[in-house]
């Protein structure tokens, strides 16, 4: 379809600086759009984007199909669970035959890390991550990041914390590696069971302490404790780990006084996260969501081959 | 979005005559342009719609799905059974994700009764009830509303008897109310078991005797016996209950000659009516489901915020 | 909607050479369109089509629901699954509904051979039968056709095989009817408890042995083993049934030169045919998905009752 060639959204990993700040500024343009009574751009009409899903997400999945088709695009979601992997068809032949009706973009979501490369050389379309098992959420730090430069103008020198079950995180590993890309200085915290051995070389300061952790950040992100797979294999119980690693009002007041608190969903209240926190003034649970609709318009319209409209073959 | 504070449908109840009407009149050039080849108008393009299903009902998310579509909303459908209320999120943070996405309109089902003033109070999107718990159905008694008119040309004076299990029929509640709005006398029929004691408040007749209660009718409408729910427990088998209030060529020609049948569907064939009659020249039973996409249209046009295009700061 | 009366694509039996090869022209320019950057035309703006599968069909699925959207139809699935059906509809009921919505296109995908043919006569909109039973699947049939027809320019006097279980393929059996129609010499090849005892008055030769089937063929089409079903009932093993009727490259040197090798998918590999194959030069296995959303879009556009935009009453 086009000379150039394809590129995909496979990671924070690879991206540079400057590819990273140009889609959030792109996407505050369709924000701002978002907000309008009219939510819609001609741009990608005519396109053919495939929401790939290998795991449940309502969330994620619905946030894609409306920035594809608030772009025109040709949206056609896919559950794992009704499709023809159930007949025993592998991957590779799965997105064979998909990219055979010629998509512009695949969005696909699915437990195994790397899963999202795999498919990427095996298509002509674009690939975006929408969650690769424990490797990368690309569009989840993006949509973070966006967030948190709305309401601090900029993500240069900011103190963040990342907190929870860092190990088991795709969410906590793209946003370390953008974080870090632009600047920020990002502390991680929690029990030693959930943080990698390695987390350190990424340049992250660790903390097993809470308090500690907190004191002068501007930013706390906390993670979802996966409650089935974690409680009694590497925590105690969810009241242990609410005690010792929960944001409540009480610790968010060991941070910067205007610091926002930012969570992926969906929230285990009372376990990772307070009411009182959740739905405070300090929370900006909802604006990651909103900017995620967002982000996902500006990296379909970033990664679509070809540029919109830009083929003069087309039409 | 809008200055003017949103408009929900929730129920029959709170909605004044004239609104129904104005509702109705609008469905009416719907209704024609359904029998066109070309289905589809402007009016809510880059408006989105999320149907929000937490029951499942085939008939009623494409009924509403085909409306949105044909005034070139963007449609989205959401099902609870692949939801993130299976990782355990609260409704109200379901809803507060997706408000965040900026529907416009928000359709909901659900199993319990007044979940959609609970979504209306925390969404800044208008929400149109699609059938909660044992509460109201706004949408069906509408259609409903709309047939009478079609085949009777008024309501207004008109003998309608709503037959079966009402006691459990959010459709009887909001037809009764509806009906009653609009000027026509009401008849409730079916054993004590499936009849509440306040629906005589209502301004309703009750009668335990199906002839008796058939004569001079204008509208006969059967409601779906909920077989896996209901037998044994409130009524002694189908067969029994088919005898005694099953709507069959014999007992129709109890009601006025020109009267018309209607059923809101799935029906179950051999018991709340006969074949004869769902087949029969007296049946409305698919004018109702016509009338239904007609209806959402009408409902989705007039409740969506800032009405179509009248936003200014639009395109 | 329309004077003419509407068309239905049940099956290739009825469909006459010349309305053939209309489709498959017609075909050509939006498999050219679909190679372009911008795939829409708008065609059947404000038309709709039901996608409604009562067995699971990804593939099928979404070829026809690409077809349909870079249609402009506006397109809605229904899956069995959360059906009516469920509620114990019956299917004369659950297309009486559907008929009441006023679509122009049912596409349906049953178990039940003839159930199409059912609708048909129930609906006035077009149906598209997209797999029924054993009986027929045209759309697959046209599509190995164009994609025939792409490869050797012509059908007309090529000789090929379908190996196999040619009695519980309906792929095998619209294959044979409209391979015979379009000139072809149809061989079929398979274990005997494989091979339907009448399928010599189709006028196709019929091999049990694969080497002899294979000798100076054009076109080798392997059909899929339902592995779940066959096996221990009809043939002894899949190593067994690999053995004797697998398409390997050592047996595919026995075709023509220039053979080509084609699967409906999804594929057994290693069963039916071989990595090597399937993955080789030969193989038009990904040509055949391409055709299926071109082929499929020349379906609709033919079918669509009154011709696009050809209706006076319209816009």
């Amino acid at each position: 379809m086009t000379a150039r060639p394809v590129r995909h959204l496979l990671g924070i990993d690879g991206l540079s600086k400057e590819a990273a700040l140009q889609l959030l500024d792109a996407a505050r343009a369709f924000w701002e759009m978002n907000r309008r009574a009219v939510k819609k751009a001609p741009t990608l009409r005519g396109r053919t984007v495939i929401n790939l899903f290998f795991e449940n997400s309502t969330r994620t999945r619905t946030s894609f199909e409306l920035a594809g088709k608030r772009l025109s695009a040709d949206v056609v979601n896919i559950s794992a669970s009704t499709s023809s992997t159930k007949k025993g068809e592998t991957l590779r032949d799965t997105v064979a035959t998909l990219d055979s009706m010629a998509p512009d973009v695949v969005v696909i979501r699915h437990s195994a890390s790397g899963a999202p490369h795999f498919v990427a050389k095996r298509t002509r379309a674009a690939v975006i991550n929408a969650g690769d098992g424990l490797h990368e959420h690309p569009t989840q730090a993006l949509l973070d990041a966006f967030t948190i430069r709305h309401h601090k103008g900029s993500i240069e020198g900011l103190e963040v914390l990342i907190c929870g079950d860092v190990t088991h995180s795709r969410v906590a590993r793209s946003n370390i590696l953008l974080l870090s890309l632009l600047g920020a200085k990002v502390r991680v915290a929690g029990p030693r069971t959930l943080l990698p051995r390695e987390v350190e070389s990424l340049g992250v300061r660790v903390f097993h302490d809470l308090p500690a952790a907190l004191e002068g950040v501007d930013v706390v992100m906390t993670l979802r404790i996966q409650q089935e797979r974690l409680v009694n294999a590497l925590i105690p119980n969810t009241r242990e780990y609410s005690r010792t690693f929960g944001i409540d009002a009480r610790r968010l007041a060991l941070a910067k006084r205007d610091a926002i608190v930012m969570h992926p969903g969906p929230l285990n209240r009372g376990v990772e996260i307070s009411d009182e926190v959740a739905d405070g003034p300090q929370s900006a649970v909802l604006d990651q969501v909103e900017a995620g609709v967002a982000v996902r318009m500006a990296v379909l319209y970033a990664y679509t081959p070809g540029g919109p409209h830009s083929d003069p073959s087309s039409e």
